[in-house]
């Protein structure tokens, strides 16, 4: 027969206490000590929410149905995650940079990894639909040095705020997707279309939770880079247009000062000659500083 | 437009405090008090733990597995629930007994409501399997009256360890469940058969965590009670045997120590012959005090 716990039995007051110390023989530590902390949070919010019956188990058909809506093609507890601010507190603890390094946001789940490579300049917008969007600027050490041979992947929602990959047989394949090496001077630059606002999937539990906090389903319009270069931290970030209407209000928190760009509207006939394109068109400069590989 | 949040954009910082902002315009002032607690508990246990990505993703991948294994007869979030024990601490929270009074727990998911009324004295058990057990007691009131009219319906495993829903065509429909009514003294007492322990159903995700965790997933053996009377609480909770191998590490947390009941093995020839059976039996005595209804 087995002794008691040091605990003993399960009471209201010792609650996470009791069920902790069942974890002596975990086979892991590192298990047993997120164990833990979930415990004691757990219960902690229990404590103070005092659920009713009822209640908990609307918890359990909400956490049941958004595990029904997940398959391969959606995930709807990343959803959960994303709108509660635990992906973007993961990224955050998960890439924290030295002063002066640019900073990081979600990944998001539109990024594929076999994107082509494109001679710098290159136009990304394959559909020719929106506003032309020149796009420039360099990747730099925190010393302000050119990075020469940097491997930078972008990717971003058409002209209608979708990814090429939502609407495959409509889009072209790879549509506003590219991978684009730094020469010696560490400088950047390719065409695409200004981009949209788009919603994150909402037709799910996550969405209807949403809808029940006076919560939108938006994501303000953005850029996604993936920066890479030997030597130094691999850079997952986006910039944002700050003039968006969901700028404050980023359904997935992926928002930070630091990645505001500048959407520039350029109307000068100079300007338009010299690019060679065939009427106003936006501008976004943005350098990115990468930090140095621990 | 609209503006920014008082606390700014998102950090590391204060990602709780501008998650729960966003919900200011919950259409629901309960939600809403409940999300925020569970943000705040979320994040702090995120921020204690210092997730990596590929952690955070197992995280995501166990509760769509907990989630893909439930449907219409197996709820494994009901299971994580009882495992972690936030199903007794809910329990708890919404049954404190005033002094005196019989103690709850967990419901458990074996309960049948249309189980039949049987003469006080009856044998639930049909199978014939398993030791012969008397358990009788008295249902009263916190000033030691008896209650009369109460009902009793209870339910146990087999000498094998399962209820009867779960070995339907097996073993006799309704095997060792009934519901019995006091008279005027308050007493009860029926037969059935000597319970034993058994184990949650482990081959789901949860299983597998509680052999990660170095936690086997039995119960040690008890009876279920719903004891019900006009102008009482309804008290819904277990006896146990207390020279159970698991009785103090029940998979659910589900033991109390005023739940404990003594099963005494009666030898005494003349108690066998006066009870009519043909040899050894076990004798549970347990009384169980209602509250006064609130």
């Amino acid at each position: 027969m087995s002794n008691p716990t040091e605990q003993g039995y399960f009471t209201e007051e010792n609650s996470a206490e009791v069920v902790v110390s069942r974890n002596a023989k975990a086979k892991d530590a590192r298990l047993a000590e997120v164990m833990s902390s979930i415990i004691k949070h757990l219960h902690a919010m229990v404590k103070e929410v005092e659920p009713t019956q009822e209640e908990w188990l609307e918890a359990i058909k909400f956490l049941t149905e958004t595990g029904h809506k997940s398959d391969d093609w959606r995930q709807e507890f990343i959803l959960l995650s994303d709108v509660l601010g635990v992906s973007m507190l993961v990224d955050a603890i998960n890439n924290r940079k030295p002063s002066g390094a640019s900073e990081s946001t979600v990944l998001g789940p539109f990024h594929v990894p076999d994107a082509p490579d494109r001679p710098m300049g290159s136009n990304i917008c394959l559909d020719g639909k929106g506003e032309k969007m020149l796009v420039k600027g360099r990747i730099l050490d925190v010393d302000g040095n050119p990075i020469a041979g940097a491997k930078i992947d972008v990717w971003q929602t058409n002209d209608d705020g979708f990814y090429d990959v939502q609407q495959k047989g409509i889009q072209p394949d790879f549509n506003l997707r590219g991978v684009f090496r730094t020469g010696d001077d560490g400088t950047y630059w390719f065409w695409g279309a200004k981009p949209r606002f788009y919603p994150i999937p909402d037709d799910g539990p996550v969405g209807r939770l949403l809808g029940q906090l006076g919560r939108h389903p938006f994501r303000p319009a953005h850029l996604h880079y993936i920066v890479e270069a030997d030597g130094y931290e691999r850079l997952v970030t986006h910039i944002f247009d700050p003039d968006d209407d969901y700028i404050h209000s980023d359904a997935v928190f992926g928002v930070k000062e630091s990645l505001m760009a500048k959407f520039e509207k350029i109307e000068d006939p100079g300007r338009i000659v010299a690019e060679g394109v065939d009427g106003p068109f936006y501008e976004v400069i943005h350098d990115f500083v990468l930090a140095p590989e621990k």
